[in-house]
This record gives C-alpha cells, sequence and structure tokens, in this order.
C-alpha cells in the first residue's frame, strides 16, 4: 500500500541521515584531520582530558570577580581586571605581560533629550537601581547613557520617526513626503548595526540622531521584563559605540598601532567620529516623543511594541538633544599570554576582550571567563607534560566596545610578525545557551565541525555540532535548504562582518578566523546596560555556566588541536563552495535589481502607484531607476574554477593520505606544506584594499560599510552594486578575481607539495 | 546599450498592456454582452441617465435617517425603518411589500466576566457614550454588548489564551502541553469567524469562551482611535453572532421558511446554538485578563498590541463567565419591491440588509442607502420611459446580523419560484474607500467586469475596473502572478464563503451570485459597536459618499444590465477557469500534506525535535502522522476537461455572433437558450447537500465550517482533506465530478442551441 511505503520509506531515509553526523566515533574524528595516525591518538587523549577538566564553577568565579564593578575603557575596575587576568595566566603558566596603547576614548559632560512642543518632557537619561541587583546600584562607577564617538552638538529641531534608520528607511520617507532635513532623527534600535543611524540620518540631512529600545524588539514584547524576567526594563538604556564604518580601532591612528609615540590625527581630522550628535535612551524616555509625533501612520513593518499609534512626523514634537564628551585619550590594557610551543614558528591565537560598557556579565565576561578557564586547563595539561608543537597566544582584549581598539591597535602594531606566524584567530565575546556558530572563514570548517563533534550539549546530550546541524534543519527555509543540509556532514561557516575582535585578524592581517559562541535560547538581554551584570547572568542566561563550560571545551580544544597537527588542520574545499555561492549571489542580486527596477518601472507606466494611492494616505511614487547594465563576471567565475581545481585537489590528496591511514610525512616536506598552508589566507588580501575603504585588505571577507554586523562578501563588487554603481563593481571584479587566482594558486603549490609527500609514502 | 533597451522595452511592453484595460470604449462595453447590437445602443444611453442620476447627498440622507437610532432585529426602529423603506420603493413606483418570518432571537439579560483570582476585576462590559458622538448616548435602545445565540451558562474556570481560537492554534497549545479542558478560553477577534472561536474551544473541552478585540488587529496599532481618529476605542465591543455552521438562517427552521405556522424545532435541539457560554469584551476590559496569565510566553505570532508579555496559561488566572439571554421569538420584516419588467418570468433580485447590531452606519447602512439610491433612480428612468425585459425584485433583508435570517427565510420560503425566475442575485452590505471587489460565481465575471470598466472612480477617475485591476497587479505575490494579472481583461471573481445574504441565494438555491463592495482604504472600523454610526462614518469612511455613489453606479447599471439583455450575459469560460483551478489547488493540498507529514515523520527520526527543544521553554514533539495516500482526482479532471469544452463552445458561439455584429436573434431561440442559461446553475447543486452539512447543495461553492467567513470551494472533497479523512474525501470526488459533467452538459445543451441561432443568421 502506497500509504505505508512512503512513510516507512521516510524512515528509512532518515536512519541513514540521522547516521551521517555522529557523536565522536565517526571516521572523521577517529582520524583527526591533519594528524598522522601516530599522533592522532594520543592527541585526543589530551583532548579528553582538557574537556573533563573544565570546570562551570571556576567560570562562575571568574565572571563573579571581573564582572563585580563597572570596568570601561579607562576605569579604575578595568586596569585592575587586566592585572588579575595576567596574574591569572602567569599562575596558569603562560609567559605574560601587559602592552598598553593610548586611545582616544570620549566619555560624556552634558547629555540632554527634552520635548519642548507640544508638550513638555525632559528625558530621565538614567538606569535605575534596583533592590534585587547588588551591582546595580553602583551608580559612581557606572558609565553614563551614551554613544561613544558622537560628535558634540546642542541642537533643536522638529522630530521624525525613521524606523531603524538604515537606506531603505528613507526610501519609504520619501514616499511618504517626509525629508529628514534639519530635523532630530529618533530611530529604534536593530535592524543592523548602531552606527548607521547617525551616518545614514546625516547623509539625509538630519542634525540629530536619538536611538531607543523599542519593547518590541529588546523588551515586554518578547517576555517579563527585569527583574520579573530577563528581557530590559522601561528604563533600560543600550549604550554603544557610534563610530563610522572607515576603520575600526583608534580614530587618530588608523593603519599603525596607537603607541605612546605613533603619529596622530588631529580629532578633527578623525573620519570615524559621527558627523551629527547621537544620543541612546530607555523606551520610557521614547514614548513621549513617539506620542507627540503626527504626520503618516508609520507602514505596518516599522511599528513596535509601544501601545501608541506610531507616526512619522515631522513634528510638532520639537526637542533639544546636547551632547558634549571629555574627549580624552586613555590608556588601555591588552594582557597578552603565550604558551610556547616547540616550534615557535607558527602561532595560534586566541582572543576574547575584558572591557565592558559597565558591568558587562554577559558582554564580555561570559566569554572572557571560559578563556580564562580554557588557559588554566591548557596550563594543567602543560604540567601534565602535554607539549604544544605551535606557540599559543591567549589575548584578553581591552576596548573593544568603543571600537575593537585592544585588537586592532595590537594587530596594526604587530601584523608583519602575525602575517609571519599566524595559523588562525579564534574569537569569542558574550555566551549563552543553545546553538553553537562557528562563523568566520571556511578553511577552517571541517576543522571546527570535527571539533564540534566530540563536544557534548549539556541539554540534548547529543553533540554541539548534531544539535545545531539539526536545528539548522529545523529552520530551513525550503526542501531544497533541507536536502542541502541532510548532505553535509559539517557545520556551515557563515562569512563574519563585524562586531568582535576578529576584524584585524580577518580583514586587515588576512588570518584565518573563526568566531565561536552558543546563543538563541535567550531569556532576555540586558545588551550594554548596567544590568548585564552577575545578578541578571546566572538568573537568566547561562546559570550553571554549562554553556561556557561548552564553550571552553570547544575552543580550547580547537586551539589544541591546531597546535599540534602535523599538517595544519584546514581543507579549502568549503572554502571554494563559499566563494562560489558568493559570486552566485552576485549575480542573482544584479537579476533581482534587473527585475525589480523593470517592473517599478512598468508598474509607473501602467498607473500602478495611481491607482493605489489613498488621497488620504498619499503614497508617491518611487522613482524610475536606469535597469541595470550586464555585468562581466566571468573573470570571477573563472578564477573560481581555478579555486575549486586546486582546492578539490588539495582535499584529494589529504583523502589519499588518510586512505593510506596517515603515516607521519617527512618533516622537511611537511615544514615546506605548512608554510605553503599558513600563506594562502594572506593571499585574500589586496594592499590598496576596498576601494572605499583602504584599511580593510581582504578581498572576500568583509563588513558592510552600511550593514556594520553584517558581512558583506567581495564588498569591492557588492557595495558598489548596493550604491547602484554598475560600472564601478563592474570594474573592480577582474581584481577579486585576481585575488581568487593567488589563493587558486597557493593552494596548488600546497596541493602539489603534500601530493609529493603523500607519494613518497607509497 | 543594452541598459537602455531594456529600458525602452518595458515602456513598450507597458504601453502594451496598459493598453488592454481601457475606460469604456473597448469594443466590449461598444458591443454589451448578450446584446443584440440594435439593443445595446440604447442600453448604454439609458445607464448614462442611470449613473449621472445617482446624488451622493441621497445616500448620505437615507444614511442619516436609517442609523438616526439602534434597530436590531426586533426593536422599534427597525420595524420603523421596515416602514420607511417599503414606502420609499413605493414613492419610486416599485410594487412593494413587507413579509414577515418569526425567528429565535436571544437577546442578553445577565453578562458578568470577572477576574477572580490571583487579582479582582470586573469587567465593564459596556461602551461609554462620547461627547463628540451624538448617537453614542442613545443607551436605553442599545443592544448590550454581547454574542448572540451563546447557550446560557454561568461557570469559573481558570483562564487560557488561544490566539485567534482556530483549529491550528489548538495544535500549537498541544505542543506547549497546554489543555483547555474545564478552562475558559480568551480568543481575540480575527483570523475567521467568530462563531468557529467558541465551536473550536468546546471541541477540544473548554466550558467557556471570551472574545476580545486586540489593539494589534482593531485599534490603535493600525491609527489615532475614536474619535481622534476613526480606529476602536479601549472600551469599544464587537458584537456578533456565534451561530455555528451547520446552516444559516432561524435556528428552529433549518430549509424551510420561519412563517408563522412553520413546524419548529424545539430550542434544545437547534444545532447551530453554540455549546459553550461566550462573551466579547473591550481591550480595556481584556488588559487586566491578559496580564493574569502565567505560563509559556505565547508564540510570536500570537501577539498583539497590548503593552504587556502575552503569556498562554493556563491560571493563575481565574474567571468567573455568566451568560443568560431572553430566549425570544422576533418578528422580521424583509422589504420585497419589485419592478416588473415586459417579461415576469425572468427575475434580477438585488439585496442589502438594513438591520444592524445598533446603529449601523457602515454595516449595512452604506449598503442599504445605496441600493435605495438605485432603486430611486430605476423608478425614475421607469417614469421616463424605461422599460426593463426582466423583472427587477429589490430586497431589503432583516435579521442579517444574527445570521442572515431575512434571506435565507426567505429564499427557502421562495425556493421553487426562485429558482424557476432567477437569473442572478446581487448583495451588498458594508461600503467603504477604495478598490472594488466583485465576488461570486463566475459565469457572471465577464459581465461584471464590463460594467465595472463602466464606472468611474472618484479618486484616481480612471474606472473603477482599472483600479481594482492594477491594485491586483501591485499586491501580487511574485512575477507569475502578474504576469497572469496583465494578460487579463477581466476582474478575477473569487468564491464567496459567508457573512452576508448571498449564502441562500448561491448554495441553497443554486443562483447566480455576486456581492459587490469597495473597501480597503480603511481609516478604522467600529465594527458591531456603538460607535459604527452617522457621526462616525461620515467623519471617517467615505465622508462624502462618492463610493456610495460608484457603488450604486456599479450594482444599479449590472441590475439594468441583466434586466434587458437579449441573452442573459452569462460566459462559462471564466468559471470553468475557476473551477478547474480549485481541482489544482486540491491537488496541491493533497502534495503539501504528504510532503509535510513525511517532512515532519523524518525531522522526529532524525531528532529534530529534541535538539530544537529548550528545556526552559520546553515544546513538545509534534505527533507522527501517517503519510497521506494517492487520491484519484481523475473523474473531476475528466469532467473538467468537459465543462472547459462546453464553456469553451460557448464562449465561441457567442464571440462569433458578436463577429457578425451582433444582429437581432429570433425570439423564439432566445426564449429557449435563456431557460438553457437560467437552468444551467442550478446544476451545481446537489439535493443531498455536503456530505457534513446537508443544508449546503452547491457542490462547488460553499463557506468553510472552520472558516465561516471564507470560502471552502469544493467543500465536499476539500474538508474530508482538512480533517485527514483521505478515503472519504476520496470517495466524494466522483459525485462533484458528477455535478460538474451535469454543468457541462447544461452549458453544451445552451451553445447547441446558441449554435443553432447564430447559424440561422448567417
Amino acid at each position: 500500500m502506497r500509504l505505508r511505503w512512503i512513510f516507512c520509506s521516510a524512515i528509512l531515509l532518515s536512519q541513514l541521515l540521522s547516521a551521517q553526523p555522529d557523536e565522536g566515533n565517526n571516521p572523521a574524528s577517529s582520524q583527526l584531520l591533519g594528524y598522522s595516525s601516530q599522533n592522532s591518538q594520543q592527541q585526543k587523549d589530551w583532548e579528553k582530558r582538557f574537556r573533563d577538566g573544565i570546570v562551570p564553577d571556576n567560570i562562575r568565579e571568574n565572571m563573579r570577580r571581573l564582572s563585580a564593578r563597572p570596568h570601561n575603557v579607562g576605569s579604575p575596575y578595568e586596569k585592575d581586571n587586566a592585572e588579575w587576568i595576567l596574574s591569572k595566566f602567569k599562575e596558569y603558566g603562560f609567559d605574560a605581560r601587559i602592552e598598553t596603547f593610548s586611545v582616544l576614548f570620549p566619555t560624556p559632560k552634558e547629555r540632554v533629550v527634552e520635548l519642548l512642543e507640544p508638550t513638555k518632557f525632559v528625558a530621565k537619561l538614567q538606569e535605575p537601581a534596583l533592590p534585587d541587583d547588588p551591582t546595580s546600584n553602583q551608580a559612581a562607577e557606572q558609565l553614563p547613557t551614551y554613544n561613544a564617538y558622537s560628535i558634540d552638538g546642542d541642537i533643536t529641531a522638529p522630530l521624525v520617526y525613521v524606523n531603524y534608520g538604515n537606506r531603505e528607511d528613507y526610501d519609504r520617507l520619501d514616499r511618504l513626503g517626509v525629508s529628514v532635513k534639519g530635523a532630530i532623527v529618533i530611530a529604534r534600535y536593530g535592524g543592523g548595526w548602531r552606527g548607521i543611524k547617525p551616518k545614514v540620518a546625516g547623509e539625509h540631512g538630519a542634525i540629530g540622531c536619538i536611538i531607543y529600545s523599542d519593547p518590541k524588539d529588546d523588551g515586554y514584547y518578547n517576555g517579563e521584563d527585569y527583574p520579573s524576567g530577563g528581557w530590559r526594563p522601561r528604563l533600560g538604556v543600550q549604550r554603544g559605540s557610534v563610530m563610522d564604518t572607515d576603520y575600526p580601532g583608534d580614530p587618530l591612528t588608523p593603519g599603525i598601532g596607537a603607541t605612546a609615540d605613533a603619529k596622530r590625527l588631529a580629532i578633527k581630522d578623525a573620519k570615524t567620529i559621527t558627523k551629527i550628535p547621537v544620543l541612546p535612551i530607555s523606551y520610557a524616555d521614547a514614548t513621549p516623543l513617539l506620542s507627540a509625533l503626527k504626520g503618516a501612520v508609520v507602514p505596518e513593518e516599522w511599528r513596535g511594541g509601544l501601545p501608541i499609534t506610531y507616526h512619522v512626523g515631522p513634528g510638532p514634537a520639537k526637542v533639544h538633544l546636547k551632547v558634549s564628551s571629555n574627549w580624552d585619550m586613555k590608556p588601555i590594557y591588552d594582557v597578552i599570554a603565550t604558551l610556547h610551543g616547540s616550534d615557535d614558528g607558527q602561532w595560534v591565537v586566541r582572543g576574547n576582550h575584558f572591557d565592558a560598557w559597565v558591568n558587562g556579565a554577559d558582554d564580555p565576561i561570559s566569554g572572557q571567563s571560559a578563556l580564562l578557564e580554557e588557559a588554566r586547563m591548557l596550563g594543567e595539561l602543560h604540567r601534565q607534560g602535554w607539549k604544544p608543537k605551535r606557540t599559543i597566544i591567549y589575548c584578553a582584549w581591552d576596548g573593544e566596545e568603543p571600537g575593537l581598539l585592544g585588537s586592532v591597535e595590537w594587530v596594526e602594531a604587530h601584523v608583519d610578525e602575525l602575517k609571519k606566524h599566524a595559523i588562525a584567530y579564534i574569537n569569542s565575546d558574550s555566551n549563552e545557551r543553545g546553538f553553537v556558530s562557528a562563523d568566520g572563514t571556511q578553511d577552517l570548517q571541517s576543522f571546527i565541525s570535527d571539533v564540534a563533534k566530540d563536544v557534548q550539549d549539556p541539554e540534548t546530550k547529543m553533540s554541539v555540532f548534531q544539535r545545531s546541524h539539526l536545528n539548522k534543519i529545523a529552520k530551513a527555509k525550503n526542501a531544497e535548504e533541507r536536502k542541502d543540509l541532510r548532505g553535509r556532514k559539517d557545520l556551515v561557516v557563515e562569512a563574519l562582518g563585524d562586531g568582535s575582535d576578529f576584524t584585524a585578524f580577518q580583514d586587515y592581517a588576512g588570518i584565518s578566523t573563526l568566531n565561536v559562541e552558543f546563543g538563541d535560547e535567550d531569556d532576555g538581554t540586558q545588551y550594554h546596560s548596567i544590568y548585564d551584570d552577575f545578578y541578571w547572568y546566572t538568573h537568566f542566561v547561562d546559570t550553571d555556566f554549562v554553556y561556557g563550560r561548552a564553550l571552553a571545551q570547544t575552543i580550547g580544544m580547537g586551539i589544541m588541536r591546531l597546535a599540534d597537527a602535523d599538517l595544519i588542520p584546514i581543507d579549502y574545499s568549503p572554502q571554494a563552495e563559499a566563494i562560489s555561492k558568493y559570486e552566485t549571489e552576485l549575480e542573482k542580486l544584479l537579476k533581482d535589481k534587473q527585475d525589480e527596477f523593470a517592473e517599478r518601472n512598468l508598474e509607473l507606466q501602467e498607473g500602478v502607484f495611481k491607482a493605489t494611492n489613498d488621497p488620504r494616505r498619499p503614497i508617491l511614487p518611487p522613482p524610475t531607476e536606469a535597469v541595470p547594465p550586464y555585468m562581466n563576471f566571468a573573470p570571477m567565475k573563472n578564477a573560481i574554477d581555478l579555486l575549486k581545481k586546486s582546492s578539490e585537489h588539495y582535499s584529494k590528496v589529504l583523502s589519499k593520505w588518510r586512505e593510506q591511514g596517515s603515516p607521519a610525512l617527512p618533516a622537511e616536506k611537511v615544514g615546506v606544506i605548512n608554510a605553503d598552508l599558513l600563506r594562502v589566507p594572506r593571499l585574500f588580501l589586496n594592499e590598496k584594499g576596498l576601494p572605499e575603504r583602504p584599511w580593510f585588505k581582504n578581498q572576500i571577507y568583509a563588513p558592510g560599510a552600511y550593514t556594520g554586523y553584517g558581512a558583506k562578501p567581495v564588498a569591492a563588487v557588492r557595495e558598489y552594486m548596493d550604491e547602484k554603481k554598475w560600472k564601478e563593481a563592474d570594474a573592480q571584479v577582474p581584481q577579486v578575481a585576481q585575488v581568487i587566482e593567488n589563493v587558486a594558486a597557493g593552494i596548488s603549490k600546497a596541493a602539489d607539495d603534500l601530493e609529493s609527500a603523500v607519494g613518497q609514502k607509497q
């Protein structure tokens, strides 16, 4: 009977499929990638000892100590923490030191948001202490609510609501006939990085920007608010940097380390300070402002969770916004701890920042606490006799919150050494409960997937790989995506944009990078608030620190595996696949734009916009758009073909070696191959950088100038396309293709060298 | 250059396309469907006089009079209105009378909603008078807020929030591990007909049901609330019937007219009274109840616009719900007005109800006022010498709000005459601003599209057809839909479900039906509230009654064109296309369910639900589902092939006649063809009715038993599929196929007879 047949075949298929990703006893993990058989078993024993040695309560105690007081850049407790971290690394047996840089870090002097018309209201701009929460009353040490690197200003103007304040939101405003010229905009947090909001507002003529946390995105709409639940309360405010996206790091020293004697720009010449003043506010402060707006009711997607009708304005709400800062230089303290390998020529780098906006239990201490527990256990194994092949460098970064200051200045100061020695950088930051993700460069995709198969998820007891893999199947948009996922044996490593300390490693120094974290089972967020503290974290997030343990196990084991492998455990096929996908996306983007504009122009001709216009709520027709011309992607496609061939070649030889049982390879050959492998990620760089952002050297991986957090793979081409500069985009294709060809050639050399080594063993 | 070429070709294409639907001077309207050339021009002259004669201010004055006081079924002002309408029809020259039926109509005696735990709160259950609104203070005549045909009850139980209270919402509750057994459910209005909410709640073991208007669906989320704006205020309540879906009309007389001497069921045997007590409340009354719920936070799609975290429950909120009614018999007064044609053998029927829940300016007086203006102008033309061929019957229905009482009882009482004489029924109800829609049976699609091309939209000055057509292009989901629309010269007539007085005509008597209205440019709604009154309507809806005029022009002209045509102006090809689409939908539904259940079972096997389960917010896996077997749609497909052939045949002969210049056809032939055409819609009936709802005779068009308003074409098959009763669904296919074959044969005869008539003229 048909029915039974379908049902049974579904079961069979599922058994086949569920057998694929497995829990630690598959051939992939029984023969570690890049390891000779001899070293593989020994490595696994050390790794098991490592995993078993990670203690959740240690992570808890690290967090308790580090988040006990506010510790922003330049604060007394930040220095105290740096010294404590230093002492810990030393205690664990690392060769540790503090590297100091001097950076521009503005702190608030004056902050005013007040409604002048049609009624009066003065915003509190203050998060109150809560009786339940023992560190929320440390007002004397708390940085006030503000957006760092806002220019000073004192303005009065009508208010306009701009949704998330992205570029497409201003297209909607145009159609509503609303201009922000001379206005103060109010944008809600979310929908991209906060620094984009004043940037785009300024580009459209606004003279000030207020950002608030809407309860729909970040409050009671999602769950009970703090302290009944974990979600942001009515007076909670998200602090944060609004530094522009030209380059990260100290605004005064782009491209060089901000050492004491570094040559500095004048503040007025620093491109990354905003053009208009910005302040963040709570939704309790935002409600009177938003309620005082008239004009068109906002489009449905723009509506938040406040019990009001959201209007666009402009006015009658008239707002006074005043911001001024102490534009001081502050020291930052990077703690750099080295565990020397038997060969100091190759480095594995691991980092997490430790500065926070206030107490920062989640951001960043949840990650920093796990990092320290990793370091403790590596030290412990070292004492037990484990000796890494490669040198391991643990970094506790200062100054991430203002703009990745600690990591960027350190990478800029050490870029030559790093390029010469670093085989990979693994980053973490905030850590929560749920599913593992590992994003970055896909040459590490097979490697990190194998690692994730060896870590147990604390809630489900399946591997963290398996849990994440099945979650992706659950979230897949359609049958095609599910089919693709079911054919996979690895995690999909997505491209990184910006938002933590990996940026300089990947985008500036061309180092293979991963950012690893657990998350997606939120009980709320107090992101960049005084309430992101130990009390909140231990009541609403990873309360028993088992996900802290999982993070330490995943990354620490990853560091060990990178450090000890005979061959750097890299496989290029997933990266070739990813780059090929990025190219396909570019072609699709062009096609979509051609279709969109042709359709729009047709509708303009047909009178569709005239027909759908409601005279009581008029919407202007969009402008006619020139349909984009065809572009020549052939150079990239040809280069990608070469990349695929060389990657497949390398993968094939690697498999051959494994099929042979991974016998030890001749040492001098291994040295040559590892030198090849070390060099490949550097080939992604083009020293001219991206056409509009020369600091960003990587031609494949980059954040978007108008997304901030979001990645824009192949940004040189894609961002011109976003700007509808088709000719300029077209001109970038051959340059990107050249980079891909260089990478393909680098991989090809590695494959040839490996083939020769493996051949010798037959 | 490519770019220019694409752009130019878009313009050319658009010019071609925009030339298709045009503004009154196309061949279609220059030679009216079903008209000889001789009659066509004369008809157009009369129609123009009709259109020009419709006066918005008359519609305003009709509304002022009819909505001046509350006029629900059985109220003094309802009788007064009936008599006034009667006098108007007589004044216009119609042969008018009142037909009275006696129906069960419960009105509230006791109503209590109170929160007992964890805090106390007594719901107001009262819409307050507003100083601005001069009729909102007629409390003595206003029906209290209630749901008619709720069973009496007095219960106390924990509360559970069930979203819209549809069947799929209970599947979600199952996965949250929440049962409503023994509970009172609180559902928000929307997502389907209100009567479904207590029905489904009762089926799941709930003992009471509260329905409230959430501001997200119906309040400040959408725009300012009344009286600042048009949207429902915090204490506004939607009254309404919750009669079960077994059959419409008087609960005591299914299938027969509720005349004085009709045989009646005992109230306890009436299947359409709810099984559990129900009351509607405002969101001001709902807020304390919803705020008192704990348990899981609701799924994102379930969240409304109140400034709270929505929880599912059950409890700790404990609620007391008490409802009792006066179960009285009430008279209803249908006003039936006839304008005799030169041939009384064929009737064109037009209706709109005039009863309301309270003052009902929008629902239904906006439609009723336009209907009366149509009748005035038809009378005026009649005095000027226009004499319709067919008899025109204008109906002002009483008792629509409780359950289509007036129209259903009248149709049941007159079903034999109607089947013998009625060629079409055109309904309207509430009328607002915006886009015309005409839904019903697609044999009238070409006809009503032609009519809509001859009516000017008051806002855009394009034809109402063109505006609606372009709006559909704007709203189309994808390029394929847009392409299909651009290839069309007609409006798409969608299938009707339930919700106004067309039901008995289409579903019980097998009469070709249209429901015509303007809408979709809402400035709010006060649906079934005391605020749906003249003040509100004239401030926030069709303030200058130009859409009342457009409605009267469209329908009145449609009535004239139906009445005067030589051949009943029907074309079957759009109907064959629609029925074919319904069959395709059934196949797709089956395929989708097969895929869905196979995927679900596979995910159960893979452990996807285990992987995605958050132990702090546990979600149970869904049950394994047997994958549906294949069904045999061949009989329907074969029948539809016959239907398409016969329809194409009829359309072709019709075109041939038109190509000949539409010479007059021999009268005796015309009589035979019209008799054929009159009979065809009756062939959709199967006297056994739908398998689970025997009152519904139409085998293609029906409302859903679990949608109410929503249509379920081919319900006999589709509803069994919805119930996962695949075998029963399969068994219905041949019966539906037989009906389609009968229709095909009927059309085939008409085509042959027309061919013979047209052939004679050559």
